[in-house]
C-alpha cells in the first residue's frame, strides 16, 4: 500500500497511546464535521433508490452551479482509480509533488506517466492531472489557465478535493465539456472521510462510461442521506469556510514561532519547511499527535487544522515544547 | 441502467402511496435486519484504517472457514464489476438465467459472452459463471462439481451472494486456489443492503490486482464496525437461518394457495411460477407489496420473505385476494 496520511494505525504502534488519545492531522479533513442527522431505517436496509441518487446530484449541482453530468462514487478516490481505464493507456502527466494516488493509478493502469513542475509543462498530454489547489503546497491556477490547458491535452482530469473553501477557483460551472473532468471530495470539507462520497463532473460520454465501470449502487444509503443534507447546507458552508480561513494564519503563527517556515496549503492543511521533518514529527509524536511527511523532503511537514479548543491548546503546547528544545 | 430488483421508487410512481407504505420484496434482502450497533464518531470523520479493515477480513475469514486472501468492497457488485478488468477480454460463460450483473459486466468490458444452461457447458470457457444458489431459481451445485469445473475454465466465479444460509455448499474453505474467485454479499443475509459491502475472496495475485483496482478505501468505516460485529456473531447467523427455513415454506403455502407452484429459490427469496406474472405483480401492488418479474419469463415471480407479523398478515391478505379474483 502507497504511502498515505490517515494512517494513524501505524503511528498508534509505533508511538504508543490508544486511537482516542491521539489528535491526528496527518490528513486535511476538517475535524468539525458536519453534524450527522437522524437517519431513517431505510438509509440501512435498502438498497440506495435511483431517487435518492438523483436528489443527491441535484444538491451537488446547486452547491456547484453546474448542470454537468456527474456521478457519485465512494470518495474522490474512486474517479481515480477509474479515469485510467476511461481510454487506450497513452502518456500522461500530473503536476507534481502532488497527491500520490493519480500517478500510482495511471501507472498501475499501463500509462506512462512523467511528473512536471508547472502548467505550461502538462500541454501535449493524452491526459494531464492539475490538483487544484494543490495538496501539500496549495498551489492554485485560475480556471481561465485551466481552460486554456484544456485545449492543448487530450484530456484533463482536475482534482479539487480540498476546492470547498474556494468555490471562485472551481471549474464546475464550466464542467461538461468534452475532456474534462473534475473530481470533488465530500469527506474532506465536510469532515466525514468515513463516508466515502465523492463525485466526478465531465462529459455526459466520459460521465456514462464512468456509471458503467462503477455498478448500480457504489455509494452508500448513508452516504446518500448526509451528502445530500450537507450540500444543501450553504450556512453550514460558509460559516466552516469563514472559521477555517480565521484559524489557518493561527496555525501558521504557532509553526512560526517554533521555528518553522510556513510554505502555503489549503486552509484544511497547512505545509511547513522544518529543519528536520523525521524530528518534528517524532517530537509532535510524543505529544500524541500525528503529522504528515513527504517521501520526497527532508524538511516539509503538513499539519491539518485541530479542531476543538482542547486540541488547539495540545498543539500549541507540543509546538513550544519543540521549541524549547 | 439494467432492470433490477430494488426499484421500489419506480412502483411508487406507477402504483401510487408513499415509499414508507410498502413492503419491498422484490429483492432477496433479509427484512429483519443485523441490529445496528452504536458506532463511535471515527467511524463517520475518520478515513477507515489499515486495522479496521484487517479486522474485518478476520471476522470474515472465521466466519467462512478460510484463511484465503480476500477484499471488502462496496458490495459484490464491486467484484462484478472489477473482475472483467483482471484479465484481457476473452469468451465468458455464464450459467443462465441468473443475476443479469454477470454478462452485463462482461460484456461492457470487451468480453464474448454466451449463456448456458448446465454447468457442463460453461467448460471450455475463459471465464465462467456460477451462482450458488441461484438468483432466482434457487439451483445449487455441491463444491465437489464446481471443482473440477475449475480445472476446466481459465477462470470460474462462483457468486455465492445468497450463500449465507447453506454454508456446507459454500466454496470458501477451497478459496484460494489459483483460477476461483468467490463472492460473498453481506447486505443480503444480513438485511443491511444500503451498507454497501461485500467480499471477493482468490488466489493471492487476484486479489492483489483487484485491491489496486479498487483502491486504499472502497469501504465506509460504517460498514467496517457492522460488518465486523456482525460476521463474528455466530449465535444472530444460527437463529436468522432457523428462522428462514421455517418461514420460507409458510410463504410457499400461501402462495400455492392463490394458485402459484413453486419454482424453487433460496431462504430469502421464492420464485413462484403464475398464470401472468405482470398481472399479478399488478395485484400485489395494489395492496402496495412490490414483486419482481424477468423479462425473460411471462410467468415467473419472485418474493423475498416478509420481514414482521404485520407484514405476513399484509401478505396473507393481498395472496387471498388475488384468489377471489
Amino acid at each position: 500500500m502507497r504511502d498515505h496520511g490517515g494512517n494513524i494505525d501505524a503511528a498508534v504502534s509505533r508511538h504508543g497511546g490508544t486511537l482516542a488519545e491521539w489528535i491526528d492531522l496527518s490528513t486535511g479533513i476538517n475535524r468539525v464535521p458536519y453534524p450527522l442527522p437522524d437517519m431513517p431505517p431505510e438509509v440501512w436496509t435498502m438498497l440506495p433508490t435511483r431517487s435518492a441518487q438523483a436528489a443527491l446530484i441535484e444538491a451537488a449541482r446547486r452547491a456547484w452551479s453546474t448542470r454537468a453530468p456527474m456521478l457519485a462514487l465512494a470518495g474522490a478516490q474512486g474517479a481515480i482509480q477509474m479515469i485510467p481505464r476511461l481510454g487506450r493507456p497513452g502518456r500522461a502527466r500530473v503536476l507534481a509533488p502532488t497527491y500520490n494516488e493519480h500517478a500510482a493509478a495511471l501507472r498501475a493502469a499501463g500509462w506512462q506517466v512523467e511528473e512536471v513542475a508547472t502548467l505550461a509543462d502538462l500541454a501535449g498530454a493524452d491526459l494531464a492531472v492539475v490538483v487544484n489547489p494543490n495538496n501539500p503546497d496549495g498551489r492554485q491556477h485560475p480556471p481561465a489557465a485551466l481552460q486554456a490547458l484544456l485545449e492543448r491535452v487530450g484530456r484533463l482530469v482536475v482534482d479539487e478535493s480540498f476546492g470547498d473553501m474556494t468555490p471562485e477557483m472551481s471549474l464546475t460551472p464550466q464542467a461538461g465539456r468534452a475532456g474534462l473532468l473534475v473530481l470533488r471530495s465530500f469527506g474532506k470539507f465536510y469532515g466525514l472521510a468515513g463516508l466515502r462520497l465523492g463525485f466526478v463532473l465531465g462529459g455526459a460520454a466520459e460521465i456514462a462510461a464512468l456509471a458503467e465501470m462503477a455498478g448500480p449502487w457504489p455509494v452508500s444509503g448513508a452516504a446518500l442521506a448526509i451528502g445530500t443534507r450537507a450540500l444543501a447546507d450553504t450556512a453550514w458552508a460558509e460559516a466552516t469556510t469563514r472559521r477555517l480561513a480565521e484559524e489557518a494564519p493561527r496555525l501558521d503563527a504557532l509553526a512560526e514561532r517554533a521555528g518553522w517556515t510556513p510554505r502555503g496549503g489549503s486552509t484544511l492543511f497547512r505545509l511547513y519547511d522544518t529543519p528536520q521533518a523525521a524530528a518534528a514529527q517524532d517530537a509532535l509524536a510524543r505529544h500524541r499527535i500525528w503529522s504528515r511527511r513527504f517521501p520526497y523532503s527532508d524538511r516539509w511537514l503538513r499539519l491539518g487544522l485541530p479542531g476543538t479548543p482542547a486540541e488547539w491548546d495540545r498543539l500549541t503546547q507540543a509546538l513550544e515544547s519543540l521549541h524549547a528544545v
